[in-house]
């Protein structure tokens, strides 16, 4: 790419680095890029790393050993969640949002690129201690913020669908108790989808009654997975007896009056606050 | 966020801008958040952008007037879309993938998310002369990539239903033929996800007769909505007759010879060919 100085290096390095998050770099791979001094790489990592946390905009990590190198850690500090997520709410408030039945239309948000990116930076942000092989998520809603997680966490997405498709060869399927609707649906994974024994995050748009969840976790367990965590955009507080013990919302949403056209929702305050 | 060097102001300046592709900042919001004079950050954007573009790494563009500023634009030269195509094709080449049916197993390529992302940079750069206000897509498999050239075009994704969704209120509901299955199905969108009028681009996975491009096409007229163009991940060469005339492919499948076990794709060339 040829011979680059300080702050070309510092722009292409962040660039790059940030484009494929918790993706390990060899130093010696900037060095070559850039026709640099391993020393000098270095240098420029140290106040790339200072300025990206200084900002808020996530942080580097240095890998030591033989496969070592350094990642970009797309870490969304409570601060900064907390700044978005308010901004979220004040959106998911709106009352015409309220639909017959009680619902919330949410369509538009789940899949605007640029807040699912966001969330799921910040749903990462909770596992990212964790060791974790897939996110899986259940067809259709999920899937934007499912794979934004996906992406900051670098591991693939796992989609499980609502029927078994031919273009997937065979597949397990389980049925399942959906606690909203209390009907008894499908659910099926292709046998490719997951190896066995993986570590594997479940992330979804919305938890009621923890159904789906329970269903995904049944479905794990068939392919002799691992469950390492729930992530949701929005928990409802009730019930407050889901189905599954351990989730993580990043919003409750405490109650939708249909009367008073009023919708209460806040941000999960474990998220928010720092420890 | 306090006083700024100009090899952290252009690291800072490219983390912000790319995480928001084809979003405009103004040169104010740098140069109150850097703390440093307008003229210092024309000449930072100067270097950026030449850096940007002599890496292939996108480019940034100065947009003037009252509303300007600068935005990132995540285009993919003909080169290095040719270089990871390539690199596609060779993952989908593999004669394990072949499935029962003649179907090719890809879940796993179309839900990574670093390959997902380049795909829809790589559908985004062939419309970004084009005014575009929505992607797209049929529910389930085309949602990753469409949900990324929607994230690099910086427009809002539109998932079309198979069936119509209490949560969305009241729906348009279209029946298509799907060419491949030959079948009738049924595919139903949200009055509230599309504006009257909109420009739209259609992005899915795979298109073999056209049939749900079709589809989408007639759901978007009852919107008023204007087709600008349809983006595919692979097309099939056969039929050659396909039910829509205009649309992009990144690949073609030329042939997948069940009996001697072999996959024949390539890259479209328009895609990969400097013009």
């Amino acid at each position: 790419m040829g011979k680059r100085k300080r702050n070309e290096r510092i722009g292409a390095l962040i660039k790059i680095l940030s484009h494929q998050p918790n993706t390990v770099f060899t130093l010696n791979y900037f060095s070559e890029a850039f026709e640099a001094a391993k020393s000098s790489i270095s240098e420029d990592i140290v106040i790339a790393k200072k300025m990206l946390e200084e900002l808020h905009l996530g942080t580097i990590e240095t890998i030591a050993g033989a496969a070592g190198g350094v990642k970009y850690v797309p870490l969304v500090t409570p601060e900064r969640a907390g700044f978005f997520l308010e901004k979220v709410c004040k959106k998911l408030e709106d009352p015409q949002r309220i639909m017959p039945g009680g619902f919330i239309y949410m369509t538009d948000i789940i899949s605007s690129p640029s807040m699912v990116e966001t969330m799921g930076e910040i749903l990462a942000s909770q596992f990212l201690n964790q060791e974790i092989d897939y996110v899986i998520t259940m067809e259709t809603k999920g899937i934007p913020i499912a794979l934004m997680t996906a992406k900051a966490l670098n591991v693939p997405l796992v989609i499980v669908r609502k029927n078994s498709k031919v273009t997937e060869g065979s597949t397990v399927s389980i049925n399942y108790l959906s606690g909203s609707s209390n009907r008894i649906q499908t659910m099926s994974l292709s046998r490719r989808a997951l190896k066995e024994g993986a570590k594997v995050l479940i992330v979804d748009d919305f938890m009621k009654a923890g159904g789906t969840a329970k269903g995904m976790m049944d479905l794990i367990n068939e392919f002799k997975g691992e469950v390492q965590g729930i992530g949701v955009l929005i928990a409802t507080r009730e019930p407050e007896d889901k189905v599954v013990e351990h989730y993580t919302p990043l919003l409750y949403l405490e109650e939708v009056d249909v009367k008073n056209r009023r919708i209460i929702i806040a941000p999960n305050p474990k998220i928010t606050t720092k420890i």
